[in-house]
């Protein structure tokens, strides 16, 4: 399955500004994409990254694992993989509703579809096989707020609009082309990464390199009057 | 399978103040209760309801569908049922761990414990069956903020304790009794509506009394400018 996963390297993650600053911002949501590509990889997906500029480096991500210094936003996806084969790098600065439609019309008749948002740190290789396996010709994993956080589209007549309650939307418009569409009830794929509030989300369930930075800086606190969980600066 | 369903009938859904007044947060969260006791029951558990505080009406909920008028904070769980057996209803204003953790002395060798918190507006039979089919001593669906929404116990060892990161918690308790827990992966019953931004999963995932409810009063905005979904009062 051909799986896009949509990145927004301008200036990511800006909901998380009371908490991380700009640099912060940029590493961490690195660290979520990466942790989305090893998933789907795992989940035997093949993750096509959609960058809205180019990714840590100038250099394409071709820098290897025992590269010099790993400055704060470089990364390199092949050292979590079995690297038979390079995670392709698209820069598109396009919408991501346009780019997602135009990649829907040039798959190919016996390919599959899927995209996964990058901001997905809680997601695993066994809830992205849950979403890869559901049969349907338009599978959706709704986000929190009414969003779309992963889709699977099997039929070459679906267009995606990922403004607003595009989860709904997305309903209505495989309904619109009598297609039944199947929903995905996972906590894993519903929880994009937007606020200081899902940080501790990533604290509680992120297994991978998103939580492995944050767990480095911040801690869970309970607030002993009402027992609210949230994070604060170790 | 039993399933406790505790339920705060003294001030319930205080978070919620700022934009539902005292009456409808009662009126609303007795209306979850209830479609927590319906899925509950199509899901093939048998409901118990534990409150802090008498519900609805004086009568013990032993009042027919027939009854008179339907004021804002009366209910008859029996309207949704096959009606087979009635729903046991127990006050005890006990702290909820301790009810919780007496229950599971009191449960009986071939028996099976489930608590189910009773502010899950998302659940359905489909995902409490999931809850409840997943093999394990201790199964764990977690809420948002570290909580515990849903937990089953086939063990008379396993304690609980629902403050502060009763996820967390819950998993090394389990632990520390050589068990290993089982964590199910849902939205619907990570989803326990505690605050405003909660209203509109309940507004779009709902499907009961409760979405009904909300559904009359409220309706889904999205704010232009950065796409984000809210609700107003219609």
């Amino acid at each position: 399955m051909r799986v896009v996963v949509p990145f927004d390297a301008t200036d990511p993650k800006t909901r998380l500004d009371p908490v991380l600053d700009a640099t912060e911002r940029r590493a961490f949501s690195e660290r979520m994409l990466r942790d989305v590509v090893s998933a789907v990889d795992a989940a035997g997906g093949r993750p096509e990254v959609i960058t809205t500029a180019p990714l840590g480096s100038e250099s394409e991500f071709e820098f290897e694992s025992e590269s010099e210094s790993e400055s704060e936003s470089e990364f390199d996806f092949e050292r979590d993989r079995e690297a038979d084969r390079p995670v392709e790098v698209r820069v598109d600065d396009r919408p991501l509703s346009t780019v997602v439609n135009d990649t829907i019309d040039a798959v190919s008749e016996d390919e599959e579809l899927a995209v996964v948002v990058a901001d997905l740190a809680l997601a695993t290789p066994t809830a992205l096989s849950r979403l890869f396996e559901t049969e349907g010709e338009v599978v959706v994993a709704p986000g929190r707020g009414a969003g779309t956080n992963a889709l699977v589209v099997r039929t070459p007549e679906f267009r995606v609009d990922y403004h607003g309650t595009s989860f709904l939307d997305h309903l209505g418009i495989a309904r619109s082309l009598g297609i039944e569409p199947t929903v995905v009830d996972s906590f894993r794929l519903a929880t994009d990464v937007d606020e200081p509030a899902d940080l501790v989300e990533v604290l509680v369930h992120g297994e991978g390199h998103a939580h492995e930075w944050l767990d480095a800086r911040f801690e869970l606190v309970v607030d002993d009057a009402e027992g609210r969980v949230s994070i604060e600066r170790v």
